[in-house]
């Protein structure tokens, strides 16, 4: 689908598309990757008897936010990556200059798609999930938290510290693909509020499970180096809690996303699935 | 009102803001410079008799566009400018890292803004509003037109080609700016057309304007360096046709801008006014 959207004809009104930035975004884009948003996104709506291609739309919104934010990411300025997913990252593909630009051009192309009527009959929804993406992503989310990350370089964070910096830098976009499945689905306010607390469950999993792999991972399964952190002085909970107490915890995030989940019944399956894979991942 | 807007207080839901992310911001947003953009949403509003905070909230987002752009383009990787309205470029009075975090938190705030309900009562038009600023933002305008700009260093343009790219890179904001300002008055169709023509017409008598300045212009009045556009071989009409051909051509705009604002009589002066401090602007 991220596919067709990015390969898409020239709609009536819009302008020409230059190849090169075309050829940058789609190299960002559709590079692989676990597809985790997008597919927490969509499994969110299932969960509530909605699946469509609408529900797409907005899963490659999200990803394109994700990709985005990965590219700017490894920019020499910032991460200094020359490996991403097993390849070279954007910048190096390319060129530095075209590597900001298919970042925000990424980034743009996202609130074009999420305003799509496919997202959802009603405009109020479809504002809505726009709205939320801005806040998840921005000054306030993902892109507060990597100004936060970068500035914990040069400083000790406290747990308190480390755990606000990644809830903004990867629990905000997580959080929003559960939420806006279930908002997109026309879930009750409840039940949106409940996968709320799951992409919480969710992200803090998932950024345990990463700062583990950071520790222990192997640099060809995870498709870039792996030891960065610590060389780098950042700060994460492994490193301020040690390994044990960080599995301790990835099984009480387990334990707490099933129980989020045990309202809904087997028809909860693929989620749960993705709790434990998130937990357990080896990449 | 960007000045509130980037120091409002955190919303309920929100999550922290780095203070150097917002300093970041607020100098990139807060250092004067013309404000073609938004002054041109509000007298467009004005003239369909709107002229409240919710238009001033949504040229504060398009304006953080045309920020987000100036801090990204002036990077090191792209035009590498040290001067910007007088004042050192944002990476240059922080560091690079922090003027590509600050530009992606302009434009993503952008998307918070325009979705505001302070824009217009209807969600259907505060989502028009946010995709028809995407797509002018995005690969199919300014982010795209700042491409085609890049690769034309290494290339000879002809007239169509440097038209699409202006119309693009400068064009297609100042044309949404013009559009948004009667789209949030609920203006009729046709004069929705009508303005977004006008707004054509200003921004290529906009760009025409500047390119004749980086040939004749004084580098005080300017805050930023003249000569650029020729030293870094950049396309422009003045180049390709010379400066009488300019000149008539920005004559020639003025007059069709006058004709489409004819219709509306003496409510349309302030447009009419700004139409030709565009074509006859010093800096």
């Amino acid at each position: 689908m991220l596919d067709r959207l990015l390969l898409g004809q020239t709609e009536e009104g819009e302008l020409a598309r230059p190849p090169r930035l075309v050829e940058a975004m789609r190299y960002a884009a559709l590079s692989g990757g676990k597809r985790l948003r997008p597919g927490l996104m969509l499994a969110a709506a299932r969960l509530f008897g909605r699946d469509d291609d609408g529900v797409l739309v907005a899963a490659a919104a999200l990803e394109c936010i994700h990709c985005y934010s990965l590219v700017h990411d490894d920019l020499p300025a910032m991460d200094d990556d020359d490996l991403r997913r097993g390849r070279p990252t954007v910048h190096r593909a390319f060129d530095e200059a075209t590597a900001i630009l298919a970042g925000d051009a990424l980034l743009t192309l996202a609130f074009d798609l999420v305003a799509d009527p496919r997202v959802h009959a009603e405009a109020c929804v479809r504002l809505a999930a726009s709205r939320d993406l801005a806040r998840a992503a921005g000054i306030g989310g993902m892109a507060g938290g990597q100004m936060l990350d970068l500035a914990a370089e040069h400083s000790t964070l406290g747990e308190t510290e480390i755990r606000l910096l990644q809830s903004m830098k990867t629990g905000a976009l997580i959080r929003y693909a559960a939420r806006t499945g279930a908002r997109l689905a026309d879930a009750s306010v409840e039940d949106i509020a409940r996968l709320t607390r799951f992409g919480e469950v969710i992200g803090l999993a998932f950024q345990l499970a990463d700062d583990l792999l950071d520790v222990e991972g192997d640099a060809a399964a995870l498709g870039k180096a792996a030891g960065k952190d610590a060389a780098a002085g950042k700060a994460t909970l492994v490193a301020l809690k040690g390994t044990a107490w960080t599995r301790a915890e990835l099984g009480r995030l387990v334990a707490e996303a099933e129980t989020l989940l045990a309202a809904f019944g087997e028809r909860a399956a693929s989620l749960a699935a993705l709790a434990r894979f998130v937990a357990a991942r080896d990449r």
